[in-house]
């Protein structure tokens, strides 16, 4: 990836600067997706070319990794490295600014609650089901 | 602007999922910066074409607001509304992913720590400088 400069906002934006990138990140995070087909399935309705893209840039970029899936050896599963699951804290605030704008958000406003007021436990419950 | 669906994240991505508006954002809420002259000559190089539609993108979804400048009236002063200010935990949680995983991040540690340590104190002093 070329950098456009030293700036954290413009490092982020360099990586998932796009309309699609922390869909593939959310699906993984909150979804429980790890397969090409699931990511192609939701419901904004990327692209095949474009998740093709960006699930080889996020790789690159050390956001997500894949994996061989033992029963079907042709199929991947992808999961979120320790860089990827970190951006968890950005996902909430999103979640939580959307939730305030967005008349029709389906963030609830018991989520947007916890984010702002129980956000240790709701981290440690997503990551936690991560990891099973 | 058409949504994709009603997801947060999603929400958020539709109005500045791309490589260009956070930063408008950025130089807004953290450089002192509210001319368009000032935006085209922030570092990473946005082209003027592009700096005119964001701006535009960015005023119809009520994230910023444009006057014209008293001193001279054919000059736009733009500046965030509430929404807009209401993008800084977003901001700030990318600057301390960014901080970690960047090695050469203009983000400094000190800031970082900020960041996760002292919020409240930091976003007062962000904001505060803003209504000068």
């Amino acid at each position: 990836m070329k950098k456009r400069s030293n700036c954290p906002i413009s490092y982020l934006l360099d990586i998932v600067g796009d309309k699609w990138s922390l869909l593939i990140v959310r699906d993984l995070m909150f979804k429980g997706k790890c397969f090409y087909r699931e990511f192609l399935e939701s419901e904004e309705g990327m692209a095949t070319n474009i998740l093709a893209d960006r699930l080889k840039r996020l790789e690159e970029e050390k956001i997500i990794v894949s994996k061989p899936y033992p029963e079907n050896r042709t199929r991947k599963v992808y999961t979120l490295t320790k860089k990827g699951k970190d951006l968890l804290p950005i996902l909430l605030e999103i979640i939580a600014w959307s939730g305030t704008y967005d008349r029709k958000s389906g963030a609830t406003k018991e989520y947007v609650h916890r984010i702002c007021n129980d956000r240790e436990k709701l981290m440690a419950e997503v990551l936690d089901n991560l990891s099973e």
